[in-house]
């Protein structure tokens, strides 16, 4: 077997078998397959697409190719839940905490990533105190005996696709569907858990920028995890605005609290209870959709996750008692008014333009070593559809330095029309494996 | 500029402008754009194709990115001749010496190369005392005396060609028509010719395997020397059966001296005068392909490209009675006759098959630094449309060693059927700038 041979095959639309997809990543992993044939590689894959049972071959090749954690002594069906990333979107910190009230065990790993926002770890590390460096063991302990743990992934998974990944950003192969699905569910295979729900962003905050791109991918992911016997949902869901109301780090954990008190935003609060019910019916905890959701809207009502979140909270370091005084949370010096010029319906907010704005207050990182600035953020008090006058407070930029670009900045995410015909779906599509 | 955004604009299908493309030839050739990108962007040309104007730019890039030859000191207008390369190829021998009798300057560089004999300078090598190393100044000198020298190309040409087609080598990127029309054709360039005359091989023994194909390739390549200002014009010719009846180094020697004697096989004979038509009328020596045919003809007869010939190899050190005496020309110790075992029409001999098996006698070469045998090689007295009987010779190995598997793999390359259904196109179809 050489690798000439298979860049071919793949370049000539034939597909590659399992141990040709072992052979590449393997020796590629290993560094025997130089960069400048693996590129090429991609670059085929890029406009030929592979197969599904070429994308489960190579998601398990790169799964295998690190450490892979074994859950095993976690009590329970564990369900991962996993979001493709967009803007203002804290799910994470409501639906773990709710699901766990639940009883049904969460044992949830994130990284601190990329983006216009830091990640779930980020977002955590606002709460004074509170640390994501368990060991596995602790892990394994507190997760049983309070049915939540978040901590970061460890660096040692998936070799493979840290090198393929970082590879791929510099050749301009990143947007290959197959790709993307195989380098998504192989962190996510490597983890350890039993089942998937995946929460596929559509519009211009997310990744995909379009509903059938996203269905696209959520299929092939979802096609991965039957594949390799994990049940997986993938529920494609609408980024063309922010979700919910804050944007930034502190501010989310703030929202978090919120929302698990039932005073969250209305689109966070559905998306949260769509996808924690789709972790109940995976885990078998209910029998369908509908029991899952009455449990944890009655949950909600009992604000059973606030407490469960604060448990947690306290179990890793933090300071309980955030749940209860927000004032805990570091706040920014300046609470910027963004006040309407128009009068009307608000069409559209930008996710993106509000995106890169709460990047330039410092909320986000664009290299993995770059600081952020965790009291920053934007602070939505309207959203798409509701009705405004000139003169009306839109939000609050939170800033800790001059902020005049990023207040223009903000208020041209926003468009403001006479009628009403936007978009307001929160939910596009479901994809199940079951 | 970065070279991430120039892969991106490929794949995506937009061009690239002359800036982009000089900024990746440059940088690409100097080492600071690393292969894996450079990889990934002949993939995506590959799949994408390139308009005619950027592949002039990427033409003209690597022609200028090493020596360019001048020479504009050799009095008249030189045109040079290019095939893609086949089996028993032995034109050039014959071409150069026909059109340096008519008083047109023919200031020839050839490589060794690498295919299933040698090139034209191996060829020549089998003459006792020949060589092509001259200074840049003798070479100019020797054109200037008797209109015709033939010497190795400068290892400094086209250096960004060299670096490129290695790397398509190793990352099946070989195959797409811009990259190989740019590779040719700059290499042309940086030879210093007023024009060219290109010979487009379309069979299974030539680079391109259909007329298509083949007259694709062409149209680029007359369309890139168009742009440069050199009139170009291509010939399309059939490489299914080889060329002429010779296969092999000293063995094209021999037949290059009787084809010059009029004593050449017809195919081998017309595809000469054809080549040598269009350089003369290139050169504007001749007003119209008649009048060049007519004049080459005479000259053929009377054996005017014969003496050209053993003028140029007493100028370039070599024994000129060759050209009397063949015997003086290296022999291989054994002829083994190639009798046929059936009765009926040929209708195919398979250039790729003979090829190869002279290739397995040790005529040509795989790798740079193979040696290889210049006396042996393949003899065919029969050819495409000639009627045999079972017992009849249809030509000989020429081999120094053991070839019983040769004489299998010959045979197994001729067709002969009851009926003659096959193909004796010589030429298909002529591309020209004018």
């Amino acid at each position: 077997m050489n690798v000439y041979d298979l860049i071919l095959k793949t370049r000539n639309g034939r597909g590659l078998c399992e141990s040709e997809i072992n052979f590449l990543i393997e020796n590629y992993t290993q560094g025997k397959i130089p960069d400048y044939q693996m590129s090429a590689w991609c670059m085929a894959v890029y406009f030929q697409g592979m197969k599904a049972d070429e994308i489960s071959y190579l998601t398990m090749a790169m799964a295998n190719s690190g450490m892979r954690y074994d859950l095993s002594s976690i009590k329970g069906i564990k369900i991962d839940k996993h979001s493709t990333g967009g803007v203002g979107d804290t799910t994470t910190l409501i639906v773990a905490p709710l699901v766990a009230a639940c009883g049904v065990p969460v044992a949830k790993m994130s990284g601190r990533g990329l983006g216009h926002t830091g990640g779930t770890l980020d977002k955590l590390s606002s709460i004074p105190g509170f640390t994501c460096e368990l060991s596995q063991a602790q892990f394994i302990e507190q997760v049983n005996q309070i049915k939540l743990a978040i901590i970061g992934q460890s660096a040692e998974i998936t070799p493979a696709d840290k090198k393929l990944y970082a590879l791929r950003d510099v050749t301009a192969t990143v947007d290959s569907l197959p790709l993307i699905a195989s380098s998504i569910m192989s962190k996510k295979l490597a983890a350890g858990a039993d089942g998937f729900v995946l929460d596929v962003k559509a519009g211009v905050g997310g990744f995909m920028q379009n509903v059938e791109q996203a269905t696209e991918l959520a299929k092939i992911m979802v096609a991965i995890g039957k594949q390799a016997n994990k049940p997986t949902v993938a529920v494609i869901t609408n980024m063309d605005q922010p979700l919910g109301c804050m944007v930034g780090n502190a501010l989310e954990v703030q929202e978090a609290i919120l929302t698990l008190s039932g005073e969250g935003a209305a689109d966070l609060t559905e998306l949260c209870l769509e996808l924690a019910s789709e972790m109940l019916v995976l885990a078998k905890h209910s029998r369908n959709y509908s029991e899952a959701r009455q449990l944890l809207e009655k949950k909600l009502s009992a604000k059973a996750g606030l407490v469960k979140f604060g448990e947690m909270i306290a179990y890793q370091g933090g300071n309980a008692k955030v749940i209860e005084d927000l004032g805990l949370l570091p706040k920014a010096k300046r609470q910027i008014a963004i006040v309407s010029q128009q009068t009307g319906y608000i069409n559209s907010i930008n996710a993106l333009e509000i995106g890169k704005a709460a990047m330039t207050l410092g909320a986000g990182r664009q290299k993995q070593d770059q600081s952020i600035d965790l009291a920053v953020g934007i602070e939505l008090k309207k959203k798409v559809g509701d009705y405004v006058e000139t003169g009306d407070i839109l939000g609050f930029i939170h800033a800790n330095q001059e902020s005049g670009q990023v207040l223009e900045q903000v208020l041209s995410a926003f468009s403001i029309q006479p009628n009403f015909t936007g978009n307001q779906d929160l939910i596009y599509n479901k994809i199940t494996s079951l």
